[in-house]
């Protein structure tokens, strides 16, 4: 999407090791009016099936899943991440590995709000090894949900992420996919 | 407001110690159509105050906050939970106590986000003690911006966080004021 990778392109600072960050208007200041062009361009892209709630994870993509949950007309679900005392058999439960922290957490999702007759679309801010979206699609598969796809904010496409859950079978779009970055050379799109 | 009080009365959970469970359409799974109500009745009641930011903190407040910024048609900020790494002299912070928890954590704001040129907004799903809003009040008022005030989901009412913060001059709107609740009893509002 055109307007995201311009804004990418404008305002996303480029450090060493794959690492972009766009804080200014993605993840910390929020710039909602821009979320809600990105949310109208996921309401096209999944005319027609059916959702009926959208799912994320706490903390950075509440913001474009309520926007999104806005335009869709349906409520949305965060994964909540998990300290012990709360798991219980009340709760969808996965394991997410976080590669750049180098740890190991559990999220959770209430049974109750994740069933049979729902049609999911999940949404993140960000994608790249897809461990955020795999612990999220296991809690869709073990509430009996359809799972429409993944709707994703950037996906850095030069990691693996994105290209194995397709492979897999899931749909996802991505509204702006990096190719390469690099601090010198800037960002290149797919 | 008559259609978040029935809500309340509807679908909260009254436990002991004077806990308010709205798991299913608050802070867990989000109605957003019905957040959608709320923004607007907040749009409604900070007319003419020249708003142009909400700043809330993750994660409970982000979604009630980005649904606000959307219909005020603004920029949001959403303060972060400080890990000791993350502390900086670009950084806005302020200490927060959590009677919940009966801990102390830092939030976080970036400097490059929040200055003298902002109106600002704060947006939180819930007042009891005030805590979080004083950290948030301590942000906004480091960085120079003007506060217009507080847009709360629920104020715990019997709580003195929302009468302490009235009394120092800060305009708070609460959309549904809770006078008393009881596991037996129920609910009354103010």
């Amino acid at each position: 999407m055109k307007l995201l990778e311009d804004r990418i392109a404008k305002d996303g600072i480029i450090y060493e090791g794959n690492v972009l960050k766009v804080d200014s208007f993605l993840n910390h200041q929020l710039d909602i009016p821009l979320f809600s062009e990105l949310a109208k361009e996921l309401v096209r892209l999944f005319a027609g099936c059916g959702i009926n709630k959208i799912l994320t994870i706490e903390a950075s993509g509440i913001g474009l899943a309520s926007i999104a949950a806005y335009h869709f007309g349906c409520p949305m679900v965060f994964a909540k991440k998990a300290k012990t005392s709360n798991l219980s058999p009340d709760l969808y439960t996965a394991r997410v590995h976080s590669y750049t922290h180098g740890t190991d957490h559990d999220i959770v999702v209430s049974k109750a709000y994740l069933g049979a007759e729902d049609t999911v679309l999940i949404i993140d801010d960000f994608l790249a090894m897809g461990e955020a979206l795999r612990g999220l699609i296991s809690i869709v598969q073990q509430s009996g949900a359809a799972l429409a796809g993944c709707g994703i904010a950037i996906e850095k496409a030069f990691q693996q992420g994105g290209k194995l859950l397709r492979e897999q079978g899931v749909r996802i779009e991505s509204l702006a996919r990096i190719e390469s970055m690099d601090p010198k050379r800037g960002i290149t799109f797919c």
